[in-house]
């Protein structure tokens, strides 16, 4: 990670990093709009997505930055990048080549877990504010 | 955060913490699949996710759990939950009330940042295992 960042100043300033200077960025499919992974992203790491049109992670397991695709061949290319309301999170979306996960799935998140879901009638009565009239 | 936790053996054990004790939970609407946001879950508040039908995460600024929904009226019920391959993030499906955003945005998400997008025949030659033939 770097001291003096490139990542322009009113970028740098809005983002809340952690105590590893990291922030989540989820990858999207452009295309099917699944959720293929999430990866962590320090300045340089942002810095070189927002201007190189491949997404570049901070490897927190490895120590050192890692551009989607170079050993695989499956690369990320960008085609948008947004920010959240706190700063902690990022979300970029990409056009994915081939399979996003290490294991050769399409997406990371290919374990579901077991999850209540409220029927209907057992959801609150309680509604959006625009939903009242 | 608690020290026992009530979440089955089997996903704890499968679960990569931080060193807060927190992972990252993405949620994602049901029904348009825009990514909403992006919060924080320790065990116990995925035992609630997993177990009551709506969304509860950790606040790593207000230290408490917190449901969402329960002061926007915003609520999120559960539609899925999947562990990705390395355990450190969730991918919550949800069936959103409301806006998502504590600013009354749909979506967390609504800073775009400058990023360059390759043109097609700036994109690299590589391509993915299963496109070679």
């Amino acid at each position: 990670m770097t001291t003096s960042s490139p990542l322009e100043p009113d970028v740098a300033a809005r983002l809340k990093r952690d105590g590893d200077g990291l922030v989540a960025a989820v990858v999207q499919d452009e295309a099917t709009r699944d959720v293929l992974m999430v990866g962590w992203m320090d300045d340089e790491a942002l810095h070189r997505t927002l201007t190189s049109g491949r997404v570049t992670f901070w490897s927190r397991s490895r120590g050192e930055y890692w551009r989607k695709g170079d050993t695989s061949g499956h690369a990320q290319y960008v085609r948008s990048v947004r920010l959240d309301c706190d700063g902690d999170a990022l979300l970029v979306r990409v056009d994915q080549i081939g399979a996003a996960c290490h294991t050769g799935a399409w997406s990371c998140f290919a374990t579901e877990l077991p999850a209540v879901q409220l029927p209907a009638d057992q959801r609150s009565a309680r509604q959006a504010p625009e939903a009242r009239s």
